[in-house]
């Protein structure tokens, strides 16, 4: 089943379902308007939507529209929590290899997360806006889940079970502002401004085997400016899969439904693959020469970011943005 | 206007309306069932409830019942957003002394803050709940802001004018947690476990002149275990008000409404108010003696949180907890 939220003036706007092949769309009303509310009452609820999304495929349901995903906003528009991983041991690996660091031991068993902000998400092709160029902005493709209820304490393969939902996100990042932030010691917070989700959120099933292990087995393509920089494998380098990612978050606490947990940037290390973020090609860049040559990213320049199907059609449709200027 | 969630079994709980001085108390019903609903919709909404919360004063609403504040969950049972900062310099001052750190010249200009877990808070009576003592449980006594929208790049000034409701909050951390994850560089994560806030939520005019300058010029008493430990002034020492807070956050995204800020551990210079988390008392102890001497909290252990107005009522009802283990 496909999901979105289409923008209606409201805070959390009205969920539709959308067909497999992401070509129309139906309202989900008399069901649910809100994807929280499915989330609140995921047995009851969810059936009824497979219902619907089933005809929707058929091409029987009464009040199909095409799907525009320009529309959209992020499924969940605001969500209760946004905890980003970084599963991808090999983008720490480079990182901090460009800056001559080591990569702790308990870096390889224990995840790095830190909690994001989730009061205001941005739809799939809503510009970014940034009061400045200088602060480094860089996009940071990553797949994301959305979580059910998950108890304290709950291992990480009780963790998995609760995935209701996955998307791509672009965790959007101001480079130049981290280092200060991170010497502050109390992690990111002015250097992650809003995060953009893709258009649709799909249910695990539609991933076919590709979904396995909790790991997504597709290639995330990262397309800036028009020119394909990443076709990074989601899957097998995945140090953490999403089941210890949120078992990491429940160890203190527990997980409530319409959490949002995030894989971090996407990265392999066939340096041939590309990068899923600027600030890896460019630690790559350090590697080789002893300085970045790439620069971040400029007003006016977009980020496409999607994910194709075993299939070979886009899975969860694609997040398309413009950076742009605070002022206008 | 004092507000209130009772518990009914759901997530989001019942809007309450509570009288003044906290007696009694009155289904929102017929106006909005959520809190959030009410800060979403703040203009039309707060009016209303600001006439039912007259006549429940004046004995005169027919529907009026004993408040318990036992039944009560958070004011926002969950929310959008919780950042919290570390705005009294003091306390940043001796927990630095005490491991012979220097605070950085930036502190005094640029506020600490940490993005907080918002999906599951806890009711003011409820139980806090850990896995193991061996964590170092620990509370923190703290004034908290519930805003309206907030947009980006608003200064301190505007993001002041959005504060709807203050609460109480304790904000319990695992000290022993934390020198591992802060280490990893992201900020607090598992440290932080489920924060719990004041029975009642109050619109900012019920403090009268003691709401003064973005800050809460009363003092805030903690009672650890039916002994007195802090009665410290929330005022003058909050070296960042709230809007300065808020502004903090808006500087590179939106604030949306429903977002809950705090303002980190009240502290104040002079010793003998006390302290408002167990981690200053040991930071004075390892100054003085070159150790700490008072041990962190233990199962069974009791915590009361409250802070009266200038006409000795307490404001927002007591935060009244118990350590509990996690494994009955």
């Amino acid at each position: 089943m496909k999901l979105a939220t289409y923008k209606d003036g409201s805070r959390d706007g009205q969920l539709v379902v959308v067909s497999r092949d992401l070509t129309t769309a139906h309202y989900a009303n008399g069901i649910a308007s809100r994807l929280q509310q499915v989330l609140d009452d995921w047995g009851f609820l969810s059936p009824q939507l497979e219902d619907l999304y089933r005809t929707l495929n058929q091409g029987k349901a009464r009040h199909a529209f095409p799907f525009d995903p320009a529309l959209c906003m992020a499924p969940l528009p605001r969500a209760y929590q946004w905890a980003d991983g970084s599963a991808y041991i090999n983008h720490v690996e480079l990182v901090r290899k460009a800056r001559n660091a080591e990569v702790p031991e308990s870096f390889y068993s224990d995840p790095l997360m830190y909690q994001g902000a989730s009061d205001d998400f941005l739809g799939a092709c809503d510009d970014a806006r940034f009061a400045s160029e200088e602060w480094g902005i860089d996009f940071e493709a990553e797949v994301a889940v959305i979580t059910g209820d998950v108890p304290i304490g709950a291992t990480p393969d009780e963790a998995l079970e609760s995935v209701r939902l996955l998307m791509l996100a672009n965790d959007w990042s101001l480079r130049n502002l981290i280092p200060a932030e991170l010497a502050k010691g109390f992690g990111f917070f002015q250097s992650k401004p809003a995060t953009a989700f893709s258009p649709v959120a799909a249910t695990p099933d539609e991933l076919g085997e590709a979904w396995s292990g909790g790991r997504v087995h597709l290639t995330l393509q990262s397309v800036w400016n028009a020119r394909k920089v990443g076709h990074c494998d989601a899957g097998p380098e995945m140090t953490f899969h999403f089941g210890q990612l949120i078992a990491h978050i429940a160890k203190t606490r527990n997980v409530r439904a319409g959490s949002i947990v995030g894989s971090g940037t996407v990265s392999n290390k066939d340096w041939s693959k590309g990068y899923s973020c600027i600030a890896e090609k460019r630690a790559i860049e350090t590697i080789e020469s002893g300085e970045p040559k790439t620069p971040f990213m400029a007003f006016g320049d977009t980020i496409r970011i999607e994910m194709n199907g075993r299939d070979g059609q886009s899975v969860f449709g694609a997040i398309e943005q413009s950076v742009a200027s605070l002022v206008e």
